[in-house]
């Protein structure tokens, strides 16, 4: 298990990122149309937003099974930044860059096994 | 992506893993007491109810990343399984036994990269 | 409490409304486009999956509080189906009729409180 | 809808009361046992972090239909904040007083249907 303010920490980023992205696909890209509604932009986002959820619930918990979910959501979080940056709005890139970092903290947590 | 038809009978599995953990946990464990309720047990079956749950909606919209989050839920189900194989009653076994289906499957669907 | 078999009956047909909504949604809905991917549409979408979750969970979990959630869920699938039925194609019409079926029953659930 | 201040202040205090609940139930209801895990405050702190959770996406997706949902999830909070506060410990208290909270909040946003 990672030390308890490293889990914290991630938590708190990981609900960030799940939050930036709802926000964004309710409130831009539906509003925004043609490439930010293309189905596999949708599903990236939509795939980013369930995965954050479950890698914080885990993680939460404190089980013994977040590290691979962590995993899990660093590999769904790296491709909806991949979906979002190849979009040309701020808002979306703004969307990449929490993603970006959301996955190379779980990652970090999904390899973190002992307390430091 | 695996072909629908073994898409589908895969979610199906899924589901029914994940309805079976959740009335065994409520209608079981916690009215039995003891090792039902000890907190790696309930974790390890609350685990294996949201891991399910992504795993099947991933499958169900079809996307892409739909391998890791199957690769996700095959060791939670596995580790739900031995977790309910450890407790002596014939409502456990039953559950220990779908989960270790619904690992095998997941597992499958998290290699199945063509459709057969 | 409504009868046993009353309840599962009612939590099978709510699964099955969240899961054409799901289908209808990521595969029909997103490559379509145009009104079928209007804000409010998607919206009204996203809720009736998740609000059929949480009440076929509260069901599932036999939980007292399940008629409140039954009757939200009730509201939201009305909303959901009256979204649905505005838009002229054959998917969406299956969508909107399960929805209301889905409401009435939700709407039994809500008010059975006795065992019969 | 109510004013996005108000909303997001709103959304902040469900996610808050949610972690609670959830920090609450894992580390120290099945730490505790006794009454910490009768069947009928598991369920009840399990009604409350899955009606806080839909009740915060509701409001964060902007859904015209998060007005029935934080109704629902003001009962829901109410029934742990009763459950709560008949276990005699001080995390229980804790509990019992953000739930009460949480409830007060999502009656008060259940009813703003202006922006104020």
């Amino acid at each position: 298990m990672p030390a308890p303010e490293h889990m914290r920490a991630a938590v708190n980023l990981v609900w960030e990122c799940r939050t930036l992205c709802m926000e964004t696909l309710y409130d831009h890209c539906l509003v925004m149309g043609g490439p930010h509604v293309a189905p596999d932009h949708v599903k990236a986002m939509t795939d980013c937003i369930q995965a954050c959820q479950v890698c914080a619930d885990f993680m939460t918990r404190g089980s013994d099974a977040h590290a691979v979910q962590c995993a899990a959501c660093a590999e769904v979080c790296e491709a909806c930044a991949r979906s979002c940056a190849g979009i040309d709005s701020p808002q979306m890139q703004r969307c990449a860059d929490i993603c970006r970092r959301c996955a190379k903290t779980c990652r970090d947590m999904s390899r973190a096994t002992v307390a430091a």
